[in-house]
């Protein structure tokens, strides 16, 4: 089974492929080639099969049309402007996550084998804030330019998946903690920052009070989701290709109590609270917590406790993040 | 007042034109130019004030260009593939319906004055069918790729909207009859046949079954909810541009009747039923009912009763339509 992650150099990309190549099959399959693509092509991994490592604009349709080869069977489409980024240069925005997105669907339609595409909605797709349950009928009116470029992703493909072009689900992912490394251009950075800052023994300042809530999901379920997007029967899906998987919504309050528990004192006491306007006038408008019936019912998993996220962080991405800044 | 109509010759954009050309005025503020778009230049009407007619295509953002000058305060963006034609060919579909779309939103940007754009989106972004009772805040899952590039519309005018680039309205159109002329690529072309063709002294078959019900509209409330969108306060509306007016649900039997009461039994006997498998699996996927409270609350008037409707018909179109089809 040929596979290709665009975006395959970033954060949930580099740990797919890591995740691919530990495993070397999908559903079963072997997995016989894997292409990562991204901006810069990404940095080879180790893999018991086959790899191409590609740099390209996933705008560019060749560029993409060159990432999914003939035989490709999934098409892990990660590539994207996030949400501070997006909002800040809507023209860059408007060209990486709605032409790139064109450009996926032409790509995957030409093969003509109808190959199933994991695409990576995001919760910043939802208006509604703090107050919402959001039903898994619920209507994306999104707040910002990112997340109505998502919805419309999601347009695409679910449209491109009825007429037989290609095979979709669109995984509408929470904010995923602990992002390793820096600090990002997403608007949702400080969720990971409350976390991972003190952990690397640096102090640091949460932009929205300990009382706000974020809809949250580990990289490890993220890993979860992926692999069953991947390979799950699309069939009971119906015209309806968005999944609200089933993560948790924390609050800020609660996330350090977990860093206690799992940390100690010295490490909570790390974090402040500064509010910034411009951050909490994006994240204000997301929803924390989603109903996520359905994704349940299509056997997506439960998202862990804080607690153990935190401990996951520790064992899979602290020393890395640690000696990739130098501390 | 400096006004652009694109899809100025289809039937909405003349009757548009003609009202325009009627009022001299709209929301008070005399008419200075009006331009009528259309891929092939309309036909001149008399007017009160300076009339451009101009042939383009309104997915080339510099004939776009041209048709929206400096100075614009409000475009009526109609130009569209409708439902069958964007089904029976998906590329034609996504240039004219996805690309066209967004060609308006740059030149409306590029102004820099942010004009009021009336986008008429439709029934057939939704889903949900029969039963189906939208509420106002309904989840768009079309079911067709015209619906899909429709709701894709709403969302790109939306955040454009949000961003400052324009002022959006999006109407979610019921199907509007009584349609003059001939029937149509739409889907829907059988909603208004069933009337018009009757009182045109010629049979014709209904593809649906007689309790088929449709979420409809006459051109009358079509061009109030236009003007009304055009002039309205959109600062109560929110983050969310798109309206569900009050149109009416009624059954193929119900409009029958209707026929009957104005134009007597021998109009209703014109119509038989002969189903149509490819219409049907179109038009089921639509929802026959909507809510539509949150349209009401911001002014959009009500549909007047279908015999009015008929009516209507008769006063308005019925002898053009017959020198226009040569009986
Ligand atoms: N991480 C989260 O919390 C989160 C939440 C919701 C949705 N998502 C979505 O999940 C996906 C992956 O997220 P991530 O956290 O790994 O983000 P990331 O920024 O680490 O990875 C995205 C990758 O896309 C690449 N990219 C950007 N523009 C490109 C272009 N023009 N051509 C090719 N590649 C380009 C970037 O270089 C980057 O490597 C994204 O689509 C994101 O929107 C992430
Ligand atoms: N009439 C209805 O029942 C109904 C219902 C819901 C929504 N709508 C929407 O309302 C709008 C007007 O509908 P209508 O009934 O007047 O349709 P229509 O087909 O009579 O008019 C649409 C016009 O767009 C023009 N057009 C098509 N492709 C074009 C292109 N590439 N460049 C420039 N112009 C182009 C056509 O030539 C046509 O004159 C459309 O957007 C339609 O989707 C109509």
């Amino acid at each position: 089974m040929k596979i290709t992650i665009l975006g395959g150099g970033g954060f949930l990309g580099r740990k797919l492929a890591a995740r691919l190549a530990q495993d070397g099959a999908l559903g079963g399959k072997p997995i016989t080639e894997l292409t990562l693509f991204d901006l810069a092509a990404p940095a080879p991994l180790a893999t018991p099969f086959p790899l191409r490592c590609l740099g390209g604009d996933v705008a560019d349709p060749a560029a993409v049309a060159a990432a999914i080869p003939p035989g490709t069977e999934v098409v892990f489409h990660l590539a994207a402007v996030v949400s501070a980024a997006a909002e800040a240069d809507y023209d860059l925005g408007m060209k990486v996550n709605l032409q790139g997105t064109l450009a996926v669907l032409a790509a995957c339609r030409a093969l003509g084998t109808k190959p199933r595409v994991i695409f990576t909605s995001s919760v910043a797709s939802f208006g509604g804030g703090q107050d919402a349950v959001v039903p898994d009928d619920g209507r994306q009116v999104p707040t910002n330019s990112y997340g109505a470029q998502k919805a419309i992703g999601e347009l695409l493909l679910q449209d491109a998946s009825r007429k037989g072009f290609l095979d979709a689900v669109s995984i509408r992912l929470p904010t995923v903690m602990v992002r390793p490394g820096r600090p990002n251009k997403a608007a949702s950075s400080f969720v990971s920052a409350v976390v991972r800052e003190p952990l690397l023994g640096l102090s640091t300042d949460c932009p929205v009070p300990p009382e706000f809530a974020v809809w949250i999901c580990s990289p490890r379920s993220t890993m979860e989701w992926f692999l069953h997007a991947a390979t799950m029967d699309t069939t009971p899906l119906g015209a309806d290709r968005g999944i609200n998987p089933p993560g948790r919504s924390a609050t800020i309050a609660k996330m350090l109590e977990a860093l206690e528990t799992v940390a100690g004192k010295a490490a909570r006491e790390k974090v402040g609270f500064a509010f910034d306007r411009e951050i909490y006038d994006i994240v204000v408008g997301w929803p924390a917590a989603f109903a996520a019936t359905r994704a349940r019912r299509f056997g997506f998993v439960e998202q862990e406790s804080l607690e153990e996220l935190v401990q996951a962080f520790i064992e899979d991405d602290l020393a890395a993040t640690k000696a990739d800044r130098g501390l």
